[in-house]
């Protein structure tokens, strides 16, 4: 039997469907109109935002969250004007929709154009950081799609008042209000329900833990992209540069350790591991990074804990590394493409030889020669904004713009041409 | 427990994933190489391969299947020469690995190159036609995929013979062998196995009926593209030329009514129908193309059957044909975008701002003006071969050719740069 939560969801999704249809013929002006309204009525409303906010935070302190998860989930004025000027960012970027990928006229003498098209109804399941709420909105009105919200029960507060804010714009811009549909329960089934209404959706969009996405994946008949674990590394080759290594490997694990594209496993070659693992060791102790090592590091960093097996494994998110020393660049490419989470790698060598080899042979969704894995971000890889890095090889890979929030359609201009 | 059957397959896929690491530093030479063998060797066995081959054939007539289905099935010595002139074909495309998508320099001064890559283990679960399991091969190996082949069991013995061909064929040229796994059984639950092994496949390409690919999807956890049902439509515009729309919708539904993007409904505007219809359906007559129409059609068409509502969401696959006639464009659209599958749409007219608004607004993997449907096809567009069409908007929509069966990798040239 259909319960109510799942009736109210199938009516949303419906309009949301419906709506998509419309939003094929906007206009880059009708959209980017809107994302400029709904910045202003953010910006303007900052104080009420802050309000809602509060009680989630306050929520949050009572069923004891992390500090960590507290921080993300917070808004302050600066932030909530950071997340408007967002917006605002992703209103200057190019439409990709409409975009002729490639265009040409085969023997039969049709003409073909390939181009960028929206994909549809989009669906975001996501957790805490409320700027993916408006991220999400922004990026998939520019790009011509409807939108579907389920965020963590642990900011519903706040996503409630921001999408009250962002109907409101949208009414005032005269944009379809159904565009936008917020699925307003923290009732996990929510989920569930959502995950198989193939018929309506046309993609999910998944930023969770690793256990949330294989299990939505298992009954989902929805196509899943999914922003899942960063198991990075980052391999000092015996032909690196001392200063560089140690700067990227400090950088790639400390300026922000709670995030995917952080380093979890330092992998060094042994015939540098002498020189460089004291001084890079007494760099983490400074920040209070508790390292664990492989025998062999062991043996040079007396002090530290050892590494067992299940540390090559773990996505610490925290002031914790494990270290291996490796034979070789062979090693160290197995070892990655064996436990990494085929994320964001990086090699830090000289030798050009080897880099290219480390570059080509590790499968991963981005791969860095003498630069940090921190790196991996759609803002500082110049593409305006990014609705998550995918982990996965369909569609899209990596950190995805507006252009992978799009299809593509066969649009061919014939004269009577026919099969012979 | 685990069954000998899912042992079996579980050590072939993981075969396969270890050669997929290998097959990423062929160069284009080396694959190349691999086809033109194949390709030889196949011709050079075409009595062996015909001699299988009646073996399945003979088990076709045992088993009655349909004389469409047993024809597809059949191999015979030109059919056999335009399958390794096939390959011969594949192996002159462009190397899409390697190939850079876009290449830039953000703010922090890193060089980004997007790059097309393998995307690793590919598997092909399809029924019939023993060219798709040479395609496939050729495909996946010249764009540095493993293959894994699960045929239909009315082929298998063809299947077989192929297999073995393009095996010693690998051997040959020196090409690993395990690159290519062919899944021997006709057991339906081989299938249910190979597609939740996410850990080792990348991607299942799917063709099949609509019911098989329903039912695989619910259960995969591997992603899956789907070569599924083509239920297209003609729209012929109260604007359209009278000569070109008969040839269009002969040719549409008559020149290879058994295949997906033939036409099954055609839909007329009210103001041509009485001009068109009866000179269309004379022609039709002629080819004892069975016509089912609306209300409307039968005050035109005196002599037919009427349609029902499933002749609207009905893929016939063969001389059948309903007929509808609409009101208005508007019309048009919202029957194609309700009753298709988002295939291959054609509007027939020489109002050029008719044919925009059909093109933008419906909504399918490709759209025709003035064209045939039956022209959305991998050799006719001119991609040199096919590995299917996509019917969902994910990764790859409509013809599928080398470039689809690649991902990206973002590889970042750095100086030392940091995340600051």
């Amino acid at each position: 039997m259909t319960s109510e939560l799942e009736k109210k969801i199938i009516r949303q999704v419906k309009k949301a469907k419906d709506v998509a249809n419309q939003l094929i013929n906007f206009d880059t002006n009708k959209k980017n109109n809107v994302l400029e309204i709904i910045a202003d009525e953010l910006e303007n409303n900052k104080d009420i935002i802050i309000k809602y906010n509060k009680s989630d935070i306050e929520n949050a302190i009572e069923s004891r969250l992390s500090k960590a998860l507290i921080d993300r989930l917070t808004l302050n004025e600066k932030r909530i004007i950071e997340m408007c000027n967002g917006v605002r960012n992703i209103a200057k970027l190019n439409d990709p929709v409409g975009e002729v990928i490639s265009e040409w006229v085969p023997p039969s003498g049709i003409r073909i154009k390939k181009v960028r098209v929206p994909i549809g109804v989009i669906c975001m399941i996501y957790e805490s950081r409320p700027n993916v709420t408006v991220d999400s909105v922004a990026l998939c009105l520019k790009s011509g799609n409807a939108v579907i919200l389920r965020g963590g029960s642990e900011t519903i507060n706040t996503n409630r008042i921001l999408i009250t804010i962002i109907k409101e714009s949208l009414k005032k811009a005269k944009f379809p209000v159904n565009s936008v549909q917020f699925i307003d329960t923290p009732d996990r089934k929510a989920i569930n329900v959502l995950s198989i209404l193939d018929e309506y959706i046309d993609l999910i969009i998944l930023r969770g833990g690793e256990q949330m996405i294989r299990s939505i994946r298992r009954k989902a008949t929805v196509p899943i992209i999914a922003h899942g674990k960063g198991l990075c590394h980052t391999y000092i080759d015996k032909d690196a540069d001392i200063n560089k290594a140690i700067k990227i490997a400090y950088n790639a694990k400390v300026q922000r350790p709670g995030v995917c594209n952080a380093m979890e496993t330092l992998l060094v070659h042994k015939k540098i591991a002498e020189k460089i693992l004291p001084p890079l060791a007494a760099e983490y102790k400074k920040s209070n990074v508790e390292l664990r090592g492989c025998k062999k590091t062991l043996k040079i960093l007396k002090d530290i804990k050892p590494a067992v097996e299940s540390d090559w494994s773990t996505e610490y998110l925290s002031l914790i590394l494990s270290i291996k020393i490796v034979d070789s660049i062979e090693d160290a490419i197995k070892h990655i493409n064996t436990y990494g989470s085929k994320h964001s790698e990086s090699i830090v060598t000289e030798n050009i030889s080897s880099a290219e080899k480390f570059l080509r042979e590790v499968d991963a969704s981005a791969v860095f020669h003498n630069a940090s894995t921190r790196l991996h971000d759609g803002g500082v890889f110049g593409l305006g904004a990014e609705i998550g890095i995918s982990t996965q090889k369909l569609h899209a890979r990596g950190t995805m713009g507006l252009k992978e929030l799009t299809t593509t359609k066969y649009i061919v201009y014939g004269t009577g041409q026919i099969r012979e």
